[in-house]
């Protein structure tokens, strides 16, 4: 209630949308980073005119099937830009959606055609405000120099837990300073709607700086005997205090009621937001004529249509070329789809050179060079995520990747999450994915981390072994438009194996090899990524004894779990119970894989600082492991 | 290289420390949060005669089995207090080291004893300054007022990727005097001795403030090819770069050779420090002469031994007992442990009235009550879990418990990590543990956080059903002092069960009832938490049907791990492998525990904003559901 206000001159008066097109490229783009209030964006969305929020959603607030769930998500409600609730997300989401307009525009407007041209508007609250990852990204919002971005900071002094004087006293104004940002403070934002729009208009005139419009408000402003106070922060006024409110603010109508008055006035933006489609299409129009490969580019980019033969752009492998570790396997296929994919940009968390993700033929997005596709989060793995989940949701042919190491995914995991429930088809690369790191250290080797995101829902994680199965990941990743990939790539060398496929990959799990007849091997070996090497090498040396041994890689769960039974069966015969595993990474849940009387190997305790060959024989990740393990079962 | 005039001062002419006792109470603290410098920590540590730092372990700097890992480990190495690598943790761990020393302080020093009483220093470079971490945890120590708090900012302009321009242009300066620090610039820090010990001077003048001292230096100092650039930031010099720095700074020894008039200079802190604790031991037994029973406590804070009998304050339950949301019940058995021990404290992140986690008989800690034991954390996890590992380590018996929503464990994640690797047995109140949380939709609700900790080594993952169950939960977290917890908790009421215990807590796994004879039920009902209950009345069900059922609380996965081969099949028995689990999680991993042949009733999917029962049913979380299953299988 106390941001009312804000959101009404944002939808009323000063945002530029089509309600009946809330996928129009070049709209305004708006973030509820305090998303508990959604309910705000809910009523605006409804007034302006969009169909996703009718009547009966508002009613249907919270509740099973509505278009309004409890937090703003946007793969529910068509007009939600992004997925915000857990606080500090959607801030830097907006980050992204302003990146993505300063770079398409640095990319595509002329001196006679601003064809890219939109502002990002963000609410954000106190909690927001005290979350690490707000202060990356605006942190990075200032270094780009984010001019278009403009947040309004809802200064209410209240959180859930009472007035933030227990736990939040710094001064904000002066934080934002130091992070390079125009800020300028409106005092009374319960009713100071002058002062409000003065604040815009001084933002817009700021073109180098992002701005925060600190606003103070009263929280539940309106109700007599709860405003200002936490108890509304995340619960309803109740029905009484509702009356008191009504009165208090002079509003005698009906539950939902929208008089006509209030009506007529809201109903300009279906026409004028039809409008503004039609000036931008006919804008379009002409920049088309005059400059068509640009055009093309940009309308792949807007539909998200990738262009025909892409994948071929893929480096292919055979098992003489030199081995490789998969980082650099996946900068050759980063670069190769740079050259193709024309939304395709990213970066990693300062370390690009470990990471391996620079691309070679572009420079770096800088405030000055807002062109270039090579972005540099420093090291801001939270920030980076949720910055990535904006750049997707600006625009389907925006593909971003971004890049740590694999065991950092912890400091990002909440982005990450974002990623796969707001169906972002965000790339993760992510490097030096096991204890083949080495001497950094069990504080630098993942462990848990592949069961961790096989455990969560509409993510791929994906494992590859070699080149062709790192080509392959990128396929899938790139084909996924809905939902993320992670990518967990080895620091150390690694064999190309005969064997390994695309099309293998695109299964999730496939026959790497198989000296059985029938489909009747005596044991099934396991692996992934960098352990599919060590049971080929296992593989090799039970044969010899005389062993019919098939190999399997299963680089993805995920998209074995899709494929048929009859599929599942060809590769993992229910009859063959002798099956092992090896993945140099916790043994959870691989009993799904090799079943009761199976054995899995992996390492179910922290690493060691060490080279990473004397960790693997220590820990007993090794051939002679697996072929002790097989001759135990068959 | 750039850090060594910052780290000789501190252990050369400024920190109270007992070479021979790194254990020492109050000693002063150090944290290297930039840790991959930490060949500087343990050349310190060698100089000043910590027999953990021999000759021989300066030379297997990260090898197998060394006291030199590639990054710090309090675990590994005495005299490193906590574990630093990941970026941003160690400066977060200093605030919580301050924070202990401030409240240890306040409770107990005396007008005529300043029993309590050190410094907490810290060097963090930029990395560490980018992370949103580091900004959460040092808003809150310049809103506690840690004035003990003395932190190094190296800032050499150099990161992994390259000069800091490219990614962190803020002006850090401006931002902590926001965050309500005291800031001091010392532009010459690699040769400005004098200039650095008048800012330490000036900050200990700073008594309700934590002092930034930034430091101006030049990463890699004295290397005459490399110095100032990214190169020397994870690489090592090479010989001949080495030869070349030597030959610069003038130095003609052979590696690992100490002077002997080094030696000499450095020498006298083994007396000093042996010195110095007699000094304060003979102070002790003063003070405990005067003040007896605030003796005995800070005594048993020091030596972390619990006292006799403190078990039995945990409350007991009968099936009688009203039924009750397990966060309740867990704010019951927080306030009855506040009673009974001395070190107990902790707080939320800004949830603290839907965690439960007030302690009712003590105040705030704030700048001015430094003696109370609530925390209020705002919104910043990240912080609080790092936090809360800086309070466990300063003293063993420190027992600090930190509480967010389950779900929000993704944002302090790499936190949560060090608890487990660095044996900080912090306790995490996790609450609205699953889809029952309602409304709040998807966002909030979490789905493969249980498989995600399960997964995690070193770490308890504990989900009680009722009352007795969240007793034995917390008296398993509280005996465990070097393997933190995690106890998922419901926000929905819950019965109190007939057979649960604490006793069967403490087994990770057992039988809570069974109306089969011998050892050979006809099924095998699993639950956990609140599933409990609803495997219960599916039991009920089953049994009016003339089944013999078994029924299994699986509250712990990793301490029913621990159980003998014996007791495990007493539970469950290879012969039965009729077995249905339910949980309202992620049925990632379940296999595990009902084998090929059970089935795991769970979520594989994101939630929804809807009334808890409603998704409960929607998602065919039920005792029919679990009925059904049953009856599929025997």
């Amino acid at each position: 209630m106390g941001c009312a206000p804000m959101g009404h001159i944002l939808y009323d008066e000063l945002m530029r949308y089509n309600p009946k097109n809330p996928y129009w490229f070049n709209r305004d783009r708006f973030v509820l980073s305090a998303g508990h209030g959604c309910m705000l964006q809910y009523a605006l969305l409804h007034l302006a005119g969009y169909d996703s929020i009718k009547e009966e959603d508002l009613k249907g607030f919270r509740q099973w099937g509505s278009k309004t769930p409890g937090h703003p998500e946007n793969f529910e409600t068509p007009g939600v830009e992004v997925t915000t609730g857990p606080l500090g997300q959607g801030i830097a989401n907006a980050v992204g959606l302003a990146l993505a307009e300063k770079h398409l525009a640095a990319r595509f407007n002329k001196p006679d055609s601003e064809i890219v041209d939109h502002y990002t508007y963000v609410i954000l609250g106190d909690g927001c405000q005290m979350e690490g990852i707000a202060n990356e990204a605006c942190s990075l919002a200032g270094h780009w120099g984010l001019g278009k971005l403009i947040a309004f900071y809802d200064d209410n002094h209240i959180s859930i837990d009472g007035d933030t004087e227990i736990a939040f006293t710094e001064s904000v104004d002066t934080r934002f300073e130091g992070l390079g940002w125009h800020v300028i403070w409106v005092k009374n934002g319960n009713t100071g709607y002058d002062e409000i729009r003065a604040a815009i208009k001084e933002a817009k005139t700021v073109k180098d700086k992002p701005t925060l419009i600190k606003v103070t408000t009263t929280i539940g402003y309106g109700s007599p005997n709860k405003a200002n106070s936490y108890s509304v922060h995340g619960s309803a006024l109740g029905a009484k205090e509702v009356d008191a409110t009504r009165k208090n603010l002079g509003w005698p109508y009906e539950p939902f009621h929208v008089p006509e008055d209030v009506k007529k006035h809201w109903s300009r933006h279906v026409p004028e937001g039809a409008a503004l489609e039609a000036e931008w299409n006919a804008k379009f129009a002409e920049y088309e004529k005059k400059y068509k490969e640009d055009a093309a580019e940009l309308k792949s980019i807007i539909s998200g249509e990738l262009p025909a033969g892409w994948e071929k752009a893929l480096p292919t492998y055979t098992p003489e070329s030199p081995a490789d570790a998969t980082r650099n396997l996946s900068q050759q296929c980063l670069n190769a789809l740079a050259k193709v994919l024309p939304g395709f940009l990213g970066g990693s968390a300062d370390l690009a050179s470990s990471n391996m993700t620079l691309l070679k033929m572009f420079g770096d997005f800088q405030k000055n060079t807002p062109e270039e596709r090579n972005l540099r989060f420093g090291v801001r793995e939270h920030g980076m995520g949720a910055i990535c989940n904006g750049i997707a949701h600006h625009t389907p042919g925006l593909i971003p990747y971004c890049a740590t190491f694999f065991v950092f995914t912890d400091y990002m995991r909440a982005a990450i999450r974002i990623s796969a429930l707001s169906e972002a088809g965000v790339i993760y690369v992510m490097t030096h994915d096991s204890i083949g790191l080495g001497e950094d250290g069990p504080t630098h080797q993942p462990i848990e981390h592949l069961a961790s995101f096989r455990a969560m829902p509409n993510i791929l994680m994906l494992r590859p072994a070699d080149g062709n199965e790192t080509a392959g990941a990128y396929k899938v990743a790139i084909l996924n438009r809905k939902r993320p990939s992670i990518l967990a790539l080895s620091r150390q060398k690694l064999s190309q194996l005969p064997g390994t496929s695309v099309e293998g990959v695109e299964k999730g799990g496939y026959i790497v090899s198989d000296n059985s007849s029938g489909n009747k091997p005596d044991v099934i070996l396991i692996g992934t990524g960098s352990e599919l090497e060590i049971a080929s090498k296992a593989a090799d040396e039970l044969r010899k004894e005389g062993k019919a041994v098939r190999l399997v890689s299963f680089i993805s769960w995920e998209l074995f779990d899709e494929q048929t039974d009859a599929y599942k069966e060809s590769v993992l015969p229910e009859a063959v119970t002798a099956r092992v595993s090896i993945e140099a990474g916790t043994t959870f849940g691989w009993e799904k894989i090799v079943g009761t009387k199976g054995k899995a190997i992996g390492i179910d305790r922290f690493g060691a600082s060490a080279p990473a060959g004397k960790i693997y024989k220590e820990f007993g990740i090794t051939a002679e492991a697996v072929v002790a393990a097989a001759k135990a079962l068959c």
